[in-house]
């Protein structure tokens, strides 16, 4: 029998709050009996969904919050308003409190990371926390890092995205050694991309274990899976990850108007539903949400705001991989490694083991 | 009749020199009659190909050149050792001569903007040259710049391509008053993208004629079509570009992949071929090449360097389209306006003036 995994769960974040989310937990459950559940927010809310999952319920503690951070409260208000008190705040506090393997919130992704950074602090010989982001490619699927949260990340923080997203693959793909690219512009002589240049000196002189180095990605590298995980930026990254799935949406539109044009094209679309639908699935939005903070002493995961119960439940499906595989350790083993090479080797051993 | 338009070519250009590109400008021969052309390149080789277009042949001018850039010459190499005699030089050149309105090659990019920095001299008002794309989206087509040019591009030159997109919206999609969108991040709080909220600040406050600030744009509203110019840096530019491209190929080979799943997902195929022909057009990289240098004082379009006939002919079409709606002219006076919005109302016009 696998080993229990409690997660922690926001259940007032999202656009839908309690019913999607506690739908959610239900589903993940069907796939992950070993799973035991902190619902943190209102409790007569939480409890009225609950009736509708009687196995779910007897899997679930909740803990009762008033306060709910709203879907556009800046990050420093929810900070101010939400700190200790929010469902928010709590369901990452039981992380920081060992209560739970991991925390999932559809929240607002500003607030759940000013809120991540200030309870769980950064992992030490990391400065910045990442998102990344599980993105399926014509190989399977490969970590890219990071969407959103490092903006104007310079050279060293590159490399320890690499290192993360590295550490991360090698919990969920899982690829022993997974080779990591750093996203670039084709032009060689270009100016003012001195970070990746400094992140790839970077990634050679540590040459860390557990890794490949690949080289330099260019975009179009993401979606053929050219490296098992894509290091870039925050502002890059987000951009990348909103075109790719805004040129998803566009072409998904073409093949409906084109499959509806004319009398043979639509039967030829009913003779192919099945293929269609197994389409569908491949390109279903809700298999590759969650976006997983790395950087911080313990593991928070972002679920998509507007999904439902299937796609909070592939959230929910990351972190439960993760922590069986032990990624926190992992990682800090990882960084502790690499933050000691600029001391003496001892120091280096000194900086992992206190992590364990 | 329409006004003869005179184009100048980079015959060494691309992956296949002059056997494309000769078959392309036969191409875009038949679609615009008007055009007359100016190759540049080893005159023996264009002549053998010219053999085969007769009507091409007759409204062709050669000028041989010795000298070729190679795809992998760096930028710095190819000027040393191309200036004043390469045939992309010397293409470039002839626009400078006003010999032609403006010139292709499929050479590689790098160079080809070195070139045409030092040969055409930045437009006064613009301090850096950028690479404008066509974007097809759902609404139509968009401008998308900058794809590669301006990486770390500050506010002032952002705003500025705002100016520059717009009068290539009006040029070429037609459309009187072009939004113009700054690409960004959903995050409020975020910091490091300085420059971006700087362009918003002056975009507003020089309310350039011609165009319509529209705010802030996400990746996904790209492919939307939410506003007709989108203005990025030019690594994230690029990054999204080729994010695009990769993510179309992706889903291309999901589709193929489908469709050859079953007998029946492959009759379905079959009956709905006609879609799919529609389909594949849509999606067409072809039907989207050409990269538009914009900001110097002459107009260089970029081919993509693997690009077949039909692909050579569709970057000619651009140049075509901006050409006979005189975008040079809208753009020094769209430029010469906001430039001189720092100094009195007459230096303005001077400025504009000065360069009709």
């Amino acid at each position: 029998m696998a080993k229990s995994v409690t997660v922690s769960i926001d259940a007032m974040g999202g656009d839908h709050g309690p019913s999607v989310v506690v739908a959610g937990c239900s589903r993940a459950l069907e796939f992950h009996p070993q799973l035991q559940f902190i619902l943190h927010g209102d409790a007569r809310a939480i409890k009225t969904e609950l009736e509708k999952y009687p196995k779910l319920a007897s899997v679930v503690t909740i803990e009762h919050t008033d306060l709910s951070i709203s879907m556009d409260d800046k990050p420093s208000q929810a900070l101010r308003k939400g700190r200790g008190k929010s469902s928010m705040w709590r369901s990452i506090d039981s992380v920081k409190q060992g209560k739970a393997d991991f925390c999932v919130s559809a929240g607002n992704t500003g607030a759940l990371m000013a809120m991540s950074k200030f309870c769980l602090r950064m992992m030490e010989g990391v400065d910045r926390p990442v998102i990344a982001a599980i993105w399926p490619s014509i190989r399977g699927e490969s970590i890219v890092l990071d969407v959103g949260a490092s903006v104007g990340a310079d050279g060293q923080q590159l490399a320890t995205m690499g290192v993360l997203g590295a550490a991360m693959a090698r919990a969920l793909l899982p690829i022993q050694q997974p080779s990591v690219g750093l996203l670039n512009i084709g032009e060689e002589e270009v100016k003012g991309q001195d970070n990746v240049q400094e992140a790839a000196r970077l990634l050679r002189e540590w040459n860390p274990t557990g890794m490949r180095y690949h080289g330099f990605v260019e975009g179009d590298d993401i979606g053929k899976g050219t490296s098992d995980v894509v290091v870039t930026e925050g502002f890059a990254g987000n951009i990348a990850l909103k075109t790719a799935e805004g040129t998803a949406k566009q072409i998904g539109q073409y093949l409906r108007d084109a499959m509806g044009s004319s009398l043979l094209s639509k039967l030829g679309a009913f003779l192919a539903s099945g293929a269609f639908r197994h389409l569908r699935q491949k390109l279903d939005p809700r298999r590759s949400n969650g976006g997983v903070f790395l950087g911080l002493n313990g593991l928070v995961i972002k679920s998509h705001g507007g999904t439902d119960a299937t796609g909070f439940a592939f959230a929910i499906e990351i972190g439960v991989d993760m922590a069986a595989n032990d990624l926190m350790r992992r990682i800090q083993a990882d960084v502790g490694h690499i933050s000691g090479l600029g001391d003496d080797d001892d120091g280096a051993e000194d900086a992992s083991d206190s992590k364990n």
